[in-house]
């Protein structure tokens, strides 16, 4: 069976335990690990790690993907083995521990990881661990549901450990575009001139004596933990598919829209799977994260094609669609996040990107990241690389948070990681505001009358009105510019005052 | 004479006046109008549509590439003919006007203004009012010492109004390179490889037909206000310099480093100056305004090709250039600004990129364009274009302003245009902070260490250090965050209290 997974006959030496490959991994060193948005990650080798680290402490900087499931970020951050974490992450003790101080987290575009890696702006991993279906006859690595920045770090990495996952079908082996841009100064464009266009090869080159080690786990992504959509989330797919309808009406879109890009989580989800109903056809996704609502879309006849970084779905989803691979392969490609992300391809095909803020303020600057302006939840991810560079950059959430008394819409945001030159388009489940072309007294006006909730309205109205009188092309008092984000820090509610 | 600029003798019957050709403007129309940082604007034209507004008053929504010269923003301004203006300005009158809220001000990216009318984001414009040195053969349109938009706003607009500036030479032709991107969803990859490559026309296309006034100019261009360099402008060079010669030392750069982009004004054109005396040779411009100092490194024979989409630059040195054009005419080139400030391309290339903050916080955020959060100086320009995708993105400014009442290093900047995911290098008179692969907190210590006046360091530390007390991945008491610049407001320094 061994040599069906590894088809290079000299790697068969190479197989090893998990805790034999994870003694490779030194104390202080760089440790580029495959996964995005829980999707691939190397499972059994940092597990054991795990237990290595109960026994033999050490720190390590660890880049992956983006966030990785089976809660392996949880139970490293537990032994203290993370010293660095970049680029993304999603899990609740590592979160604590990054908020401690105790985890030193970069926050990075999902495109520029191995961006400054290859610049060495940042160190290249000194080994790589990579989940695989598969080693080709000439010793190349076949990725599982993600590639994230998988391809790069196997380039960069002096050592790689490959994880082989025998959950999943072999047939895998096609659904990848392996694409590795150059150096500078001699970089050639990216002919990508469609989502289903392929540029690369399906496996990912190496040298295969810089294998030192092939692992077999049989361990499973961990599903996707968005949730269902609610009344709330599908109010805010109708504001959104009625605005895409209109501009289909006016003659700026075409019927198939253009290539969409979601975000992770349960809203952006939901907006999906809303357009099972909506009349556009033929759609194409140029996303990060391919979610249950891709595979909805394309068992609706909806979509043609998606292409991602990586496959997160939920169980169900999952045995439907790695179940019937030959089914669906012709319509997936899996990509690096570099190039799924590319600013130079997200602009050219002019995606509609979707994605979840945390807050926005009436100027439509949007905070992604950081509750209170202090605390990260996750971190960019690949919302910047696109809101900048799509034709439409829409933000979604829900118009409040805690039951209540947190509002969404802001005075000012607590922490911008997007500014008001790369926001389109604002939804709530109140409504929608089109901020194409407004100055920022003009967007003010438009999310006020359409994003906030009702029992915000009048203070956001007076902030304003009393910001406007004061002068500015965006209008603040600075002395009351944070107060809702103190009053909910002091008393538990934005409104409640001392 | 008419025949030598107007080399397609059926468009000699076009010839008017100025005021023949501004009466074509009507009420409430969209103009386009060439010109980017005071360099290649109309002259004639918007002069005789102010004269005009004077007795019969109008409205219009005036783009433009960039700023203007000759006042024209400052006269439209106070003939109220301006209802909108985009996508940057410079001038203190229409400044007023915009924080007043008279006019209403998009401030752009300056490489998405034709990309969103493109999309019909944005209205298109009804009229496009060019500077030319010629018309040729063909009827196209050979800019002056700008492209900006003219070539996108020429294939927009229904109707072409050509303002032939007789000051300058007709040897310009040749010095640009127009190329047009496709509308989407057919569009290629911008086959530009080195900021050498030519890659379009030497003139602007458009159907002779749609040219409805030629208008023959004797004005010049402003010349440049950059300032001359002071001892802290030279410390920032300094610094910036010293930290390049050890990335060539390191081997992360060649000595040839990468394109330089340059942002407009004096102290990055003091910083561009001192590369004269630098080790590094062979260097080349990929930047949006050429300067002073462009051809101070041309003469010094440190720079081998600057491309641009404009040069703005002081009466002596527009005498050296322009009364010799054929000497600089190889080693230049001005494009389209949606292709001088493109993604793609800048990310291609890797630029070293160096623009100029108005202030920046200890996370690495920047401010570029607004006073105490609410007062629009003059708009992002290219800032965002180059520092998202740049190779190395330099913020300078100096460490305090107003005679030392406003430290421009803060806890939280009041307006944000470019985050801590898009800067890597800060520099100030004080020093340099490098915040290549650091977290914020790392960030924090690297810059009160490098870059703070000396007067508000402590301060900034006892902010710091109260708020990583506090906790969070981003440490910030916001009670306090927004305080300094309240002080300003409220009683003139950034540290005195009430």
């Amino acid at each position: 069976m061994n040599s069906d997974r590894i088809r290079l006959p000299s790697l068969l030496e190479k197989v090893k335990s998990a805790d034999e490959a994870a003694a490779l991994i030194k104390d202080g060193m760089t440790v580029g690990m495959s996964g995005f948005t829980r999707a691939g990650e190397a499972k059994a080798v940092p597990l054991a790690l795990v237990e290595r680290a109960k026994k033999d402490p050490l720190k390590i900087t660890l880049v992956t993907g983006a966030s990785l499931g089976n809660d392996i970020d949880k139970k490293l951050t537990e032994v203290g083995a993370l010293a660095r974490r970049l680029p993304f992450q999603a899990d609740n003790t590592l979160r604590k521990a990054i908020n401690d101080g105790q985890v030193m987290f970069i926050d990075q575009h999902l495109s520029e990881t191995v961006e400054q890696m290859r610049a060495n702006q940042i160190a290249r991993p000194d080994i790589a661990v990579v989940e695989a279906v598969s080693i080709t006859e000439k010793g190349h690595i076949v990725p599982t549901t993600s590639v994230g920045n998988s391809a790069n770090f196997v380039q960069f990495a002096k050592q790689v450990i490959v994880e082989i996952n025998t959950t999943l079908s072999p047939e895998l082996e096609g659904l990848h575009d392996i694409y590795l841009q150059e150096e500078r100064p001699n970089r050639t464009p990216v002919n990508l001139l469609k989502p289903d266009d392929r540029i690369g090869t399906t496996a990912i080159e190496v040298d295969p004596s810089k294998i030192v080690a092939i692992v077999f786990s049989d361990l499973s992504d961990s599903p996707s933990n968005a949730l269902p959509a609610d009344s709330e989330t599908q109010a805010i797919a109708d504001h959104l598919i009625e605005f895409l309808k209109k501009e289909v009406d006016a003659g700026r879109l075409p019927n198939s829209l253009r290539p969409l890009q979601v975000g992770i989580g349960t809203i952006a989800n939901a907006v999906t799977s809303g357009l099972v109903k909506s009349p556009f056809t033929d759609l194409v996704q140029y996303s990060e994260v391919l979610q249950d609502s891709t595979f909805e879309l394309l068992d609706a006849g909806k979509l043609k094609f998606a292409s991602g970084s990586s496959i997160t779905i939920s169980a169900p989803c999952a045995e439907r669609v790695f179940g019937n691979v030959a089914k669906y392969k012709d319509k997936l490609v899996l990509r690096p996040q570099e190039i799924s992300n590319l600013p130079e391809i997200v602009r050219r095909l002019g995606t509609i990107s979707i994605n979840t803020a945390l807050e926005f303020d009436i100027y439509g600057n949007v905070n992604s990241t950081h509750v209170s302006g202090s605390k990260m939840m996750n971190g960019i991810g690949g919302s910047g690389d696109f809101a900048r560079n799509a034709q439409l950059a829409v933000f979604v959430t829900k118009s409040t948070a805690k039951g209540g008394a947190i509002s969404s819409v802001v005075p000012m945001v607590s922490h911008v990681d997007h500014t008001g030159h790369d926001t389109d388009i604002l939804v709530t489940e109140i409504g929608l505001a089109d901020l194409r072309g407004l100055a920022p007294r003009e967007r003010a006006r438009a999310i006020i009358d359409n994003c906030v909730h009702p029992d915000y309205r009048f203070a956001l109205n007076d902030y304003f009105e009393r910001a406007c009188a004061k002068g500015g092309q965006t209008p603040h008092i600075l002395r009351e510019a944070l107060e809702w984000h103190i009053n909910l820090e002091e008393r538990g509610n934005m409104l409640s005052k001392g």
